[in-house]
């Protein structure tokens, strides 16, 4: 059983007013049928993903219309309800369950795709539509959505967008900012902003969309998205290497950066008991195994044959030099066992107990000695402490397990790590966002003055603060 | 003689202050010996490269530290003193001259490369180094700037984030909005914001420095970039094409774009008269001639053989299915030559007289029906009406010559242009900006419930209204 959120963290609720019996019938009005009560019924929208945090809604809403979503956010705003937006509930940091009792308003029955061009690769959809099933549309138009991460099955755009979220494909494609095209989004005062545009180039004012790409739901709800996607490259090649240490890993991503150049689309490691921890809890075999480090490269490109010669020249060469102490291309129907080895990693460590995950941007060459520097700190008091992520963007996801949640090993942790990352201008939150979790550590990695204007942006586009409250901006002290 | 601006467009002054003695003695000791007064060396600053719209400004001041930036904001702010940024002055829409006589404040000694780190490819530097030195000074470091302009020669990097300058690599590499890592931006009332992150990732709260990237100076002087560029290609070819008509372009495009793949880096079309203009004004011979349309194809890969045998495959499919006329790849010492071709129109054009522009986002199918259009419309009331542009990104530069200004030519262009473009869902202002001489239009490509929103964030950035006014909102009905 999840402790309720409220009693595990000393927080205290904002006095919006309680959703009643009165609201229940406007909402029952507005969208029939869609209104979600009951103990049970709501329970899995109160807690998240990973089990760590739960709330004590009463009430789901599930609109299908942007109008829909303008007509519940214009009446809370009035009626001063707190609103928390949630899509797939995927995300890793308590920031799509709420923390009381909270209105949640569901994107799951805003899944419709408005349109594709197949001329320019611009696909424009509602916010609910499951990133899965984006990318099984496109793939039979000959593209591809320009994001992928392990939770493409359940989570929805309009939350990946919100949480800007980074994935396996950022190295190639780049990242949100680059390829949302536009947004539609519902302020919190219930008006609609229509920045919807199909346009690789705009520069006709400031770039309001931006604000709302990793904002979390706390400055309006994003109704509809614009996004450009790339075609479907022809051929896609996986390696699987194993190295004998983290500097033979960092010497293999610098090497295959030049010699694969603009077909390496996904280049990530994972460390010995990471694998481990898949192969016992998954039943999942890896091709190489007896290093104490991975990485797992992946091309896309135009030309199959060309691909191949640039791999191979470059599997040679590592394996020369020693970079490598063994590799292995997946062939075509071992590919997708392949990158499940990366991408079950989470949900591995989901059966250790109690995960503490962290999710930091470092320089690249320091990326693994948070890793050594916490197992050392750490000692006998963690089950685990693994480390695994995206060696182009350095991006450590620093997982520690216990068989249970514990007060005075968090306080080991924390704000260890955070100290550790912010003495080398890292980011305490790469992709993972801050949410309800991590809300508290902004400062490690935003000079005073940037959280100040946030805040600033806040009471300005939800003077009344009812968008995910106790969310992403951290409690005054 | 260029015309002021303040007596060719019915503009009123707003009520700032006007700057004095006294303003003038502050500013001399603050920065010694880099106060310019004095009309004769002031007047290049107060005119815009077009030679199309002239302030008359009286000072112009030269910081070199991102303290003495703040100390002169907070100074204006607290006298009221209105203030143009101003980088290379090399923008198309009147953004970077003052109106009036608004302090200029020019980027031209912030020029120090902060740090470049060859294993991230993250380049750190202040806001006036200029793009060309930039991109050369990574090259020799096997990397390049993620943004290549024709104005590369004198514009400053800082001026090219305020823009959000497109340019000829955007279909490789993306725009600043994703490759921009972070800024230091000094807002209107003197503070220092600090968003110099140098993270490929961070989801540490808003992201701030997205609303200042393409707010041409109305929100904060940007004082330092940080941005990501691309390991330099081994391999750099340039093809030139002759089409037989505008469908065989965007065919010679879709074709391109899929044969040829992630090595595409560029995707220009130029019209015939465009090329007649270039070869007569800056006696530039083309390679191909005879043919209404040309294209001109970039790829840049990392294995030279591979891309040149992408690259003929598509020339031969191209001539064999008689998608392209006549064509020809450059040799080395031709690919200067071929690409200046494309990158020196707009200064041929101005050896015509006065040239109205336009930069429009459409619908690439759509892309060349505004030229046609406008030709139809205009018959002989313009010595030429030419396009070219980027295919890849669907923007077009329109550009009509006259003789010399006339109001009545103006009005037979403007608002057609701007109608015929809204009616397609396209951008007013695709990559150029909307400045001093475009502001008026924003509302043809933005809805207004998104003008309003703009206006609030101005209004919270800068109550005062001091930084760069005039420019980019419109001048409220």
């Amino acid at each position: 059983e999840v402790v309720p959120t409220r009693e595990r963290y000393a927080v205290r609720r904002l006095p919006f007013c309680r959703p009643g019996d009165r609201d229940l019938a406007f909402f029952e009005r507005l969208m029939p049928g869609r209104v979600v009560t009951g103990e049970e019924e709501v329970k899995p929208y109160n807690v998240d993903w990973l089990k760590s945090v739960r709330g004590c809604s009463q009430l789901v809403l599930k609109p299908q219309t942007t109008a829909e979503v303008s007509e519940v956010l214009r009446y809370c705003h009035e009626r001063n309800l707190a609103v928390t937006p949630q899509g797939g509930n995927t995300g890793l940091v308590g920031g799509s369950v709420p923390v009381f009792d909270e209105i949640i308003l569901s994107t799951a029955l805003m899944n419709r795709i408005i349109s594709f061009d197949s001329v320019s690769g611009i696909l424009v959809c509602q916010a609910g539509c499951v990133l899965e099933r984006l990318n099984e549309y496109l793939e039979e138009q000959g593209f591809i959505m320009p994001l992928d991460l392990g939770a493409k099955g359940s989570c929805h755009i309009g939350g990946n967008v919100a949480t800007n979220a980074g994935g396996l494909r950022l190295l190639r494609y780049g990242s949100l900012r680059g390829t949302v095209l536009g947004l539609e989004v519902v302020l919190a005062d219930g008006s609609a902003l229509d920045c919807l545009a199909s346009l690789r180039k705009d520069n006709t004012g400031y770039d309001l969309k931006q604000l709302f790409i990793g904002s979390e739901g706390t400055l309006g709800v994003i109704t509809a998205v614009s996004i450009l996607c790339p075609q479907k490259p022809k051929a896609v090649n996986l390696a699987f290497l194993g190295c004998e240490s983290f500097a033979k890993v960092l010497e293999t991503f610098t090497t295959c950066r030049v010699m694969l150049g603009e077909i390496l689309s996904a280049c990530e490691f994972m460390d010995e008991k990471c694998m481990e921890l898949v192969e016992r809890h998954l039943k999942l075999s890896r091709p190489v195994t007896g290093t104490p480090f991975y990485v797992l490269i992946e091309t896309s490109g135009s030309n199959s044959t060309h691909d191949e010669e640039k791999l191979n020249n470059f599997l040679e060469q590592a394996t020369a030099s020693g970079l490598v102490i063994d590799g292995t291309v997946a062939t075509d129907d071992k590919k997708i066992k392949a990158s499940h080895l990366r991408e079950r990693i989470t949900e591995a460590l989901t059966h250790e107990g109690y995960v503490y995950k962290y999710d930091i941007s470092l320089p690249v060459g320091k990326l693994y000695d948070l890793v050594t520097d916490m197992r050392a700190r750490l000692g006998h008091r963690a089950k685990n402490v693994v480390g695994y992520g995206h060696l182009g963007d350095g991006n450590l996801h620093l997982n520690i397990t216990a068989e249970s949640y514990s007060h005075s090993l968090l306080e080991a942790i924390e704000p260890f790590v955070y100290e550790w990352t912010a003495r080398c201008s890292g980011s305490v939150s790469a992709e993972h966002g801050l949410g309800f979790k991590k809300k508290q550590f902004m400062e490690y990695s935003k000079p005073s003055g940037a959280v100040a204007l946030m805040r600033r942006f806040k009471a300005m586009l939800d003077p009344r603060g009812i968008l995910n409250p106790y969310k992403m901006l951290p409690e005054s002290s």
